[in-house]
């Protein structure tokens, strides 16, 4: 099954499924060897690993590179979290060729405008017209060579503070214009404004949420409303930097590797996520015997 | 002080200096918060990020982007891990060119031969011819155009298996080369070889050490034999790949991000290390009032 | 004198002076030589030379390392054509601290939005909102370390449509806001639209002019006017693109090179452009005698 | 049929087959148009173009991008002057997979060591080990998702002053490495050497020169003795030096474009180049009517 197969499938399951974010090769190869069918490549973990803010400081081909290495590192496919397309219809398509080219089998764009604000930041931020972002859609949607790449239409009307007709009327629209599944937003802490959406939803496509806020909802409640996908957007990233920041602190003060060593990954689980072996297997099959073609 | 400046009086420091691993623009922001005053720019630590192999997987400008994002994102120096310098001579003049013009302070390289490998796989590594090795650093040295920019020349004499002899006359090589430092490399989990070879060595020039293997040795033995830096060259990486593991079981054994909330850095703490106030205070300067100069 | 100060200088200069159009390292190569003091890093050479559309098809990383190469070839400075500065404010801050990073001397940005369309295209483009265009001068003013690299604000307003009194009026803001000098576009065939600006602008800051419509003005207008700087602004693009023509006609159709060969350039002057000489003058210093420290 | 297909049957074809040298998007389109069937992105002819030397300046992730471009730009395949392959036997897996990826057919790899130099410059450039850069052919034959993908081995035996014996044992290793075709490179200004050559080889694999030096040997000699594939190897990039330099000196010395404008071709070339018309009929799918979608 081809990466975007999966996806595809993932998305249209009637079972509840799970996203767990990455934001690089590492992370990527963690994420698969956990268990999950799917990563999420978030933008602003993306971007907070590379030291930047996540309002498109990265242009979009150095988040391609990125997504890039991520795709290689794995067999599960990918779905980039592709803030609004990094521009309009055309840009859109140059993204969804690229995308396909790279391996990665879908992208999420969100109804804001170029460049973006994250949305837990900020208040009211102003929305896509709406024709002009289902054009966007239409145009990705288009420009795809293979029938299973998908694309995620991101709903930020809660987010900017506006209601449950908006974002019924957006969901619709996006819907119309092709998305394979329409992602909802919302930075409340309970799952209200998005369960009500539900209700009047009806299941018209799959629904994805992203319950960075109201991550006290049980589970059980998404599985209830009918939602397909629930993505867990940011937390290795999370876990990270408390464990980089716990291990600089310790090792600044002790200047001693020594009450640090046996708390973190050896070197050979650094060798093995690499990927070490198969190297090895290969330099017998590929490299001369003796000295491996190389001088003394 | 220039950054290339910082880390010139670092390496010349008679106090013991110590160097903290980074990978990324985000683990470089961590190092600096923690008090470190100059970032090991990982080779192992970067490859490993990205997903890909320490055989030069990476091209050589694919390194020097992530250690631009690196040097973008902190007011401290960075030495970066070059490995051979991506070729002969004169790849590295365009290496000591380029990391100048991105405010790279310094640049380590190794006596092996690209592709490189990891030091710590495989045995009796070939090393690079001494007359060659020495004109690379030459050509680095002649290239520089900030007096204070670093080469430090690292030594696989003891990591391919030779003796005392052949570290001392490459060591001497190389300092008469021009190289700022020589870092002298061991896989031996005590500090054996490198303490004969300081006491040989009588403090020609600065040395730096990599305890990965012989973390035990307490820091008080590297002051007495002379040590200037040490570098703790994979750690944050480490404990990064630890903690992100943990979170993806728990998340994925639990489908719930609620026993994992409170164990993460908050998205606060994100947006912190991504200086997103430094925005919001630009957006009022920059942007005209009201809606930000865009579209509802 | 850093290339900064001698595109400074010579916006400043009382003489008409001249920049021609280069698209990559060659092209710019063959500009200085030429003899020319400035070159126009031109977005609609660089789109066409890499086959794409003037419509921000390119990422702004992927300008920038074009622009990089052609700073690498010269010692003359260069005025990068930067389109609308590829997003807000913020986008132009990262810009400026990039290009001056790669030796770039300064860059022009023209109030249109993001993603532009070529000038030459269209009729009546959008224009951006005057504040947020003086918003993003001073943003790009502000973020430069060195005081002599230069911002050209561009004022598309003639091309949109409009009249005098809106030319004047985003001038006169742009210069406020801290431009270094004004480009003021048309794509009449005459010179009318100009001279009458410059008969109400009075000198206030110098001002460039593109006369690619208006090739036939005699350059003398130009001057008895107070323009400052004349952009040849793509002709290189073009005499290159009219000899590849014909070329790959005549070698298609003769299946041969003899008639070919002596109207082009010789291997010889390719190798002169490269400087292959000082790389084999640098191969004497730095590789040991014998056989260049390789292997046979 | 796919891009990888045409090579492979180009290759495999009894008749003489030509590739045009492009060297980036703009005359690869130039390539195409013209009629010819494959394009050689030639490597003496990217780097020059960037302004750098044919002595792998630049990395193998930047040739990527501009062959990228190249292949986005037509729809004819391209084959890739892949140099030494950026490496040992792992750089070739890695460089055929991306390959692959941006739809580039095949690539050429030389029997030299990296970094590599121009053939046509110097004398006795050392060569790889036969076995060594067998296992290199060997590795990137496997790496290859698509059966039709060609790689192609370059012997430069003669180039290096060996004489027919090695350029016979090197053919023959690499075709039974699994090359899809064998380069026999030659530096004599007659046809010579390689005629000699293709006697000997009874054609066991199709032969491809380039008779940069030879150009003056009549192509019925080429088809005569057997040859498969002719490369017009850099002539593309020398006529637009020649138009460039010419055209720069007329505009310094005359201070005008009235001489030079119509020598050249025009914007609408440009234009329909950059394929600008298929843009605008997008535009009338995808964005709103009105304003398109934009602000004034």
């Amino acid at each position: 099954m081809r990466k975007t197969e999966s996806l595809k499938k993932l998305l249209d399951s009637p079972e509840l499924e799970f996203l767990m974010e990455a934001h690089n090769g590492l992370s990527a190869g963690i994420v698969e060897n956990a268990g999950f069918n799917c990563i999420w490549a978030s933008g602003l973990a993306i971007s907070a690993s590379m030291g930047v803010r996540d309002n498109n400081e990265l242009s979009w081909t150095q988040v391609l590179e990125i997504v890039e290495f991520m795709s290689d590192a794995v067999k599960i496919p990918i779905l980039l979290d592709g803030d609004t397309g990094y521009g309009n219809y055309n840009n859109m398509r140059r993204l969804v060729r690229k995308l396909e080219q790279r391996g990665v089998a879908g992208v999420c764009i969100e109804d804001k405008l170029f460049p973006k604000t994250n949305s837990f930041l900020g208040q009211r931020q102003p929305l896509a017209d709406i024709k002009e972002f289902s054009g966007k859609i239409r145009a990705g949607k288009d420009s795809q060579t293979d029938d299973s790449f998908c694309i995620v239409a991101r709903v930020e009307a809660f987010i900017s503070g506006w209601g449950l007709a908006e974002a019924l009327k957006r969901a619709e629209a996006y819907h119309e214009a092709g998305a394979d599944a329409i992602l909802m937003h919302s930075k409340r802490s309970d799952f209200r404004e998005i369960e009500t959406f539900m209700k009047e939803w009806g299941n018209r496509c799959p629904v994805v949420i992203v319950p960075t806020k109201y991550f006290q909802t049980p589970t059980s409640a998404f599985r209830e409303s009918g939602i397909s996908v629930v993505i867990w957007a940011n937390h290795l990233l999370r876990s990270a930097i408390t464990a980089m920041k716990n291990t600089a602190a310790q090792i600044y003060q002790s200047e001693s590797l020594a009450q640090v060593e046996h708390k973190v990954a050896s070197l050979s689980d650094i060798f093995e996520l690499q990927k070490c072996n198969e190297l090895r297997e290969a330099e017998k099959r590929y490299l001369p015997q003796g000295n491996g073609g190389r001088i003394v």
